[in-house]
């Protein structure tokens, strides 16, 4: 039993459409919704929050992701294999950190039209990519869909600046609990800093802890998530709305001293 | 391995009990989630977004669809047949639109009540229609609900008025993008306008264009949604915000003149 | 088949690596989401979720369940067994009220480490709970994942105060309609009050009805709901915002005199 998965910022009413594709080419596909609440047209949220699941999910699984503000013009449609995961989607880099995750990515751009129907302008979510996963997911070789290519768009989220005690970053994602998630990877993080120390963010003094329950209910913290990256929170409250932060904003934080 | 689909106003919690009522029934079903975020008690806003997505859906899939203020009161409970699928829900026009565009509906009220268990005055969408099509997905006859009747209640989301070159219209729709969908179909509208022309929507110059990314990011367009409707957007914005429209509120598309 | 439930306050995005955790230890399983919307860190309103879907779901479902502000601290991971249903999450009450519905619970904690993989600070419904439910629901006994004990976190959350002709309650849950659920379960109101009734509630005159549609749009009323607790709506309105009310905020109901 294959699982395809949907990663996308389509909201509440679109992804049917895409089930209903899926499931009457191959019945029985168990679909899991990654999310359809990416801020829309962020091919970097959506990038992260593909990223934060993919290592979760079984080999064989087909991963359709869908953030994808250049539907209808020329962006290419593709399909990336790696490390036993298929991934379906546009070409604009939004796949390519969680394929990477899991090994080296082989990129298939889709050009057989034949495996399609009718093609509308704007929804090649419903249109090409959940009829090619799920065509994947019933089986079919992935060279059906078209053939290899080198120059497919590319895609580093956790790029970040660091010179001496200081890491430039940014928001990457803020998750429903308002933790403000920064694109600065665990071992990173890791490597200059210990749970205890405090950490200047923004002009803030943050301590640097393991959980969230570590400190009093309202007051900042942070940490490195259970997605890998390192987090700005406050315990049982809002981190975005208490720090101001929004998606892109950029994060400077201060490590302490080499005592530290 | 049948599919039975969700369509209501119900938000995050109540959907479960439905779920729960139909895996009971029916173990192992395909439940898809159409959307659980129609605007509340807005029964033409409900009806489309079941028109939007039933062709793409198999035939003996099952459509349970709940937008029921009169929930409890003397409204019927009924199911349709049309085209090979079933729809189950109360009789205030809400499934109308989808089964008649896949066929010819028939349709049965539901007065057999040793089909049901007890059933609350507040939410039959639990105890009536979810434990009907949980059956009707089973094998259930559809005769078994109750009798055939003549004198259901209609419902034509695409009612507009055309006077010369203008269009009189409504918006049913505003999708998680913001992006306006009017009740025009596409018909009506490829008929009298090819892309490139500028349509005069409520005061606004606005390109009638193939998809999204043919105009500049914030700016206006509008274009054929892929649910076949007229629609009016902003690339990577929101038309709703942009034009102050909601659900209901009447628009005004005026065609260019002959020459286009 | 087994029926796995989830019940969180995680939003949008971390759901879907519980299900990846799942469907890798026991594929083909059919998971339910009760609501992922619980108030953040509100251990009663989502023990009130569950509680309020739990009779509908068949015996050997597998309740997974975290509203888990003290993730990483000394709580307790724990299993109830409780009428056939499983429950698994922490030790804080959330699953009590659902489980004593049902039967007298059977407490374990979950001991056993060899069970887990890499366990997080901050995500035990990953690391945790999904893989203890998907182990239960693939036909592990529960014994294996720790020893019975007789000191977990009681909850009650159908405590209220009656005096006289006065029941002092509380907002337990606000649902997606506005709809204002108050801790009073259904035998306490139903012996003292009949339809049609007058309720006097904080400075409101209610009628007391069966259903919504029993009064004009937009006007207030109050019923038992669905989910068997006394509660406060506006028909086709949202009695939350008439009424300024959030969960947690205190309710007073008179109830009409001797006469009634």
């Amino acid at each position: 039993m294959t699982i395809v998965t949907l990663t996308t910022d389509f909201g509440t009413l679109y992804p049917a459409s895409l089930k209903a594709v899926i499931l009457s080419i191959c019945p029985g596909t168990d679909i899991v919704d990654v999310t359809h609440s990416v801020p829309h047209a962020d091919i970097r949220a959506g990038a992260f929050a593909l990223c934060s699941v993919i290592e979760y999910f079984p080999a064989g699984t087909v991963h359709v992701a869908v953030v994808d503000p250049g539907v209808g013009t020329s962006r290419r449609p593709i399909v990336i294999h790696s490390g036993g995961h298929y991934f379906v989607g546009p070409d604009n880099g939004l796949m390519v950190p969680a394929a990477r995750k899991l090994g080296a990515p082989e990129v298939f751009e889709i050009t057989n039209r034949d495996l399609l129907g009718a093609v509308s302008s704007t929804f090649h979510g419903r249109d090409v990519f959940a009829r090619i996963g799920a065509l994947i997911a019933k089986g079919m070789d992935v060279k059906e869909a078209g053939g290899r290519i080198d120059d497919h768009v590319d895609l580093d989220i956790s790029g970040v600046l660091v010179r001496d005690d200081c890491i430039g970053a940014e928001v990457i994602f803020i998750d429903d609990f308002g933790n403000v998630v920064t694109n600065i990877p665990r071992d990173l993080i890791s490597k200059k800093v210990t749970p205890g120390a405090t950490l200047h963010i923004n002009s803030h003094n943050i301590p640097f802890l393991r959980t969230y329950g570590q400190t009093a209910v309202g007051d900042l913290l942070c940490l490195v998530g259970s997605h890998g990256f390192f987090e700005i929170a406050v315990n049982q409250g809002s981190a975005a709305r208490t720090l101001g932060l929004h998606n892109g904003d950029r994060v400077s934080v201060r490590l302490p001293g080499k005592t530290a």
